[in-house]
């Protein structure tokens, strides 16, 4: 790679990491190209130029924001056999990222899904492709346990990603909003107490 | 009460009512007092006027959101015994109030709650108070069912205020972003049966 190109790359680089920690903190709307350029010491067109318009780089923010997701709780998760295993590492480094304040503002998801779902648009659209995949694979390893007789099957594989979800949620609002230092351990002990009241009988 | 009062009074109720739903869909930082004006068909000095700032309008949209929930959620299980049956007719509200599109825009305390926890003030403040509220309501009902016989006491009446709000959270977000129309009677299912699972053995 040129000198240069490797220059561009790392500007767009260093403009998405500031537009992540910002949009945290502030929602996708409500971070502007000037509080960003005002941030990088850079002009508003320096900011926006790498991307071409102001949405594609907010594409572009929620793109390595997921990367940062799945880096911090699905990767510890492949490293353990799929199913029951995989799901109970993933539970404990989601609830390690709620509480280590990967995001400064908390869970981008959360925050992002809630800021969004009312606004039709490319970016609610990215959002809810990464909330659905999301789902897809707690739900693929709930199933995967199920096939294996780790989880009982009468269950709705569903009801555990929303419950599962959920806690989360909660916590991210606990850890968040209420500065409780507590929530992500009991988040964790919560998570892992459902998938053991899911443990087929006998 | 004077005519001049009553209609002081009944322009206020509406600019409140108008700055409810446009918050619940574009956040409290998203809703501009042009955007509200343009809506009622009056003036930036008209809308304001009657709160003395932006900021004292918005705290009345979110003490009106608060009046609004009191209503659709807790009048109704007040008409219940406290306690376990209490807590269950509150379930069903709850859940009734996520799926009936009450705020257009879904759960405005979730969405408040969410927008506002990095940015610290009295608009947080004041989502902290109704977070607070709610979450104390929850936890007396679980300690007055406990005593009564009607909960398990072993358990930590906190971790069961964490669930609770984490399901009508994901079930929030199923709707909201998801367009899931079946979320809100699975939450109930789903609170119900942690309620259940609470019951004292034997």
């Amino acid at each position: 790679m040129r000198k240069s190109a490797e220059e561009a790359l790392r500007t767009r680089e260093r403009i998405v990491d500031a537009g992540v920690q910002r949009t945290s903190i502030d929602g996708i709307s409500g971070v502007s190209i000037g509080d960003l350029a005002g941030t990088l010491g850079m002009s508003k067109a320096g900011v926006v130029g790498p991307f071409g318009s102001q949405e594609q780089l907010q594409l572009a923010v929620i793109a390595r924001a997921k990367q940062t997701f799945v880096a911090a709780v699905i990767q510890p998760g492949l490293r353990r056999e799929a199913g029951l295993p995989r799901l109970r590492a993933c539970v404990r480094a989601w609830c390690r990222y709620l509480g280590d304040g990967t995001f400064p503002g908390g869970c981008f998801v959360t925050s992002a899904s809630a800021e969004l779902d009312g606004r039709p648009g490319v970016l609610r659209d990215a959002v809810v492709d990464l909330v659905v995949q999301w789902r897809d694979f707690l739900h693929l390893q709930i199933t995967t346990a199920q096939a294996a007789g780790q989880l009982a099957r009468r269950r709705t594989p569903d009801d555990l990603v929303t419950i599962l979800n959920g806690i989360a949620m909660s916590a991210n609002q606990e850890i968040q909003l209420l500065g409780d230092k507590a929530a992500a351990r009991r988040a964790e002990r919560l998570m892992l107490a459902q998938l053991d009241a899911w443990k087929p009988a006998g």
